[in-house]
């Protein structure tokens, strides 16, 4: 039967800090080297798509049209490859530009260029004061791009139907915001996917600021773990409130083929697939032709896509299953902690004892478990109740996270005792 | 025997021009469709790299630090493709950092870092009215950089050792004077290469402006056809005069292994590097190792590219000697028209008789040759002499070449004539 950390007696907690210590120094001197701090897939998942790099996908070289795709040329991507993403996204392939190996610097290119040549009014740059709405906890590379541009961040919680809707309707009569990052499926780290009244909300918004975007970083959406989700296109339900203009989707292969390797895209409005090309057609002149072909033969279409991602499942769902077992078992009912329980995604939010989060991973560290650092998941770093912690499932083989997480559970529950017992 | 054209009495003129006419509505007739207008390798020259794709270099994806090139990190590229642009330079592998696929964008995104994080100073984009300069004829797609970003550009006319450095030197007095952008090998579209004592100058200049850069793109630095030029390395003759933080250093595989799908990097001074890569940590987790390891593996080091590039060399000089032979037996000694004549690159570059380079370029377009925009080796379009034109030889098979060069030739007569016979 479990019990309730915070209803113990202050003899009871010390006895149990003690059981927990002895455990503790137990692990920290087994020298463990574990790493559950990134996004990473696994050595195993990297395997499964070792035949993209197969000479006979290329064949000839020629892209649908004909186009030589070893020469330059073609700027906003290969007529299959825009295709794909496409029918992945749900718009118009017209609406796709389809860029290098990172979504990460689409957004950051993006951004820049508002920063320097706006977003249809002033360059943000030269508007003083300008701020992002951020829902927390969040992606810290997301933040990382917003605090280089100087952009001010305003956390908005987030639930499981995703962010404060009331809270960024409101919000947002402010002109100087300009825009709000999201993970709207399978959200980094909580892994929840935004419901359709949010979404709808969303579509919604009518901004003060002319200039207004949210960067919909729709990162995981092909990427199941359990039974599937299901976002509503944000541009189907935008064309109602004619606010397509206000959303730039961005999405990748990078875990689906390989990180760093693979093909990253674009979708938005008419008009700002306009105005971004006009800033690529300066930047480049086009992206890897070759490994656009070689994705797009290799996965075919969405279909091929599902399969796919069926495999990597398969491999990722015992190592989100052993975390949450080991959760279950060791943290459940103590009154200590809570997380998510994603069906999709790469991760899981923990959210230990008020004011623990930075000891726990400390605790961890020095147990050699590294977890991604508290506060990561929230804009500047600054996690206001320094409760949670992103735990990142997918790169340690299964024994080692499996041992990795008990001592995680054993650090949560020190950390709080120790917090009590301060009180 | 030749004749002077602007030596000849009106009926000579009018009489050769008719003659000339007839030629040209000849080949007009023929409905030809030939493209001179881009620096790109023709079909022969992307045969010769297929191998690049075998899967064999690839092995277990390991790159020489053990590094799984499939997943994520590395953010300045994997050790041995350091090392291979390392040696290509001239410079220490730490002083090398390897991008994505496109040296363009290096520039483009350097230059983005400089308006709005200048470069040790306020941000290029809070001070009013900066200036670049820029040795014409040059690269137009330098120019469209500058001028996206509302950088001024003043011409520097170059010889045949570079640009004029005594007009240099006096420019850079203005502390509104932020930069050059140059091709100091195998110039674009000249062909020419910075004599010893052209480098040296670079080296030793002591702009008034503090956060001063020059951009030093290198794209042709092992592109020899003929007898090789060199170039004195920049940062060897740098470190005299303490100037490392003034360069910064591109070059690319894109004519070496396939444009568009090849890896590009940059070499710059410490100061540099560290400013450069707090940008990249925000922009991308990494660029595409799988590719960079590809190129590690073919060309292992510089020994392999030289000799690689004795390959291209041999498709090209032919294509290079035919238009050369054509301006010889047509054009010279004519008073109409002069050229250079390049031991390595992409181009040739042609002057026409003053106030002519539009209307020649317009007379081919008519018969079916595409050229490089007149003006287009001119910052905003604009040749002050209307004289320059880019020839591109490389794309086009040697069989069109000869044709569209003779129609070339046709068209500057033409427009020579009719020039004269204006006045």
């Amino acid at each position: 039967m479990e019990m309730q950390i915070p209803a113990l007696n202050e003899s009871q907690l010390s006895e149990r800090l003690a059981a927990l210590k002895e455990k503790y120094n137990g692990y920290k001197a087994l020298g463990l080297k574990l790493d559950m701090s990134r996004g990473k897939p696994g050595a195993d998942q990297l395997e499964i798509t070792n035949e993209l790099i197969a000479p006979e996908l290329l064949g000839d070289f020629k892209a649908s049209n004909g186009f030589d795709v070893r020469n330059y040329g073609i700027l906003d991507g290969i007529p299959e490859c825009k295709s794909l993403f496409a029918e992945i996204l749900g718009v118009p392939a017209d609406n796709v530009i389809v860029f290098g190996n990172a979504s990460l610097t689409i957004m950051y290119d993006y951004i820049a260029q508002c920063m320097l040549f706006g977003a249809g009014a002033e360059p943000w740059s030269k508007q003083d004061g300008i701020k992002f709405l951020c829902p927390v906890p969040g992606y810290d590379r997301h933040f990382a791009i917003l605090e280089h541009f100087g952009i001010e961040m305003i956390n908005v919680p987030t639930d499981e139907n995703g962010p404060d809707m009331d809270m960024i309707e409101e919000l947002i009569k402010d002109e100087k915001v300009k825009g709000v990052i999201c993970v709207p499926m399978y959200s980094n780290p909580s892994g929840i996917t935004f419901s359709d009244e949010t979404v709808r909300r969303f579509a919604a918004l009518k901004p003060a600021a002319k200039d207004f975007r949210v960067i919909w970083d729709n990162a995981y959406c092909v990427h199941h773990i359990g039974t599937p989700d299901t976002l509503l296109n944000i541009f189907d339900v935008c064309k109602e409130f004619g606010t397509e203009d206000n959303f730039i989707e961005v999405t990748s292969t990078s875990k689906i083929s390989f990180p760093g390797a693979g093909v990253a895209a674009l979708a938005a409005s008419d008009n700002n697939i306009k105005a971004i090309k006009s800033r690529m057609t300066i930047q480049t002149i086009g992206y890897d032709k070759i490994n656009q072909l070689r994705h797009a033969k290799y996965f075919r279409n969405k279909a091929g896509i599902d399969a796919h991602m069926l495999r990597h499942a398969e491999i990722l769902k015992p190592k989100f299953d052993a975390v949450l077992s080991a959760f279950d078992n060791n943290l459940a009912g103590k009154g200590i902690a809570s997380w998510t329980v994603p069906n999709g995604g790469y991760f899981i939010s923990l959210d230990v004892y008020n004011g623990c989060a930075m000891k726990t991973v400390q605790l961890c560290k020095e147990a050699g478990v590294t977890l991604t650092g508290a506060g990561a998941t929230f804009p500047y770093g600054k996690d206001p109740d320094d409760k949670n912690i992103r735990i990142a499932p997918t790169f340690p083989s299964r024994d080692e996270l499996c041992k990795a997480v008990e001592i995680l559970c054993i650090c949560v529950e020190i950390a709080a005792i120790e917090k009590i017992l301060e009180k």
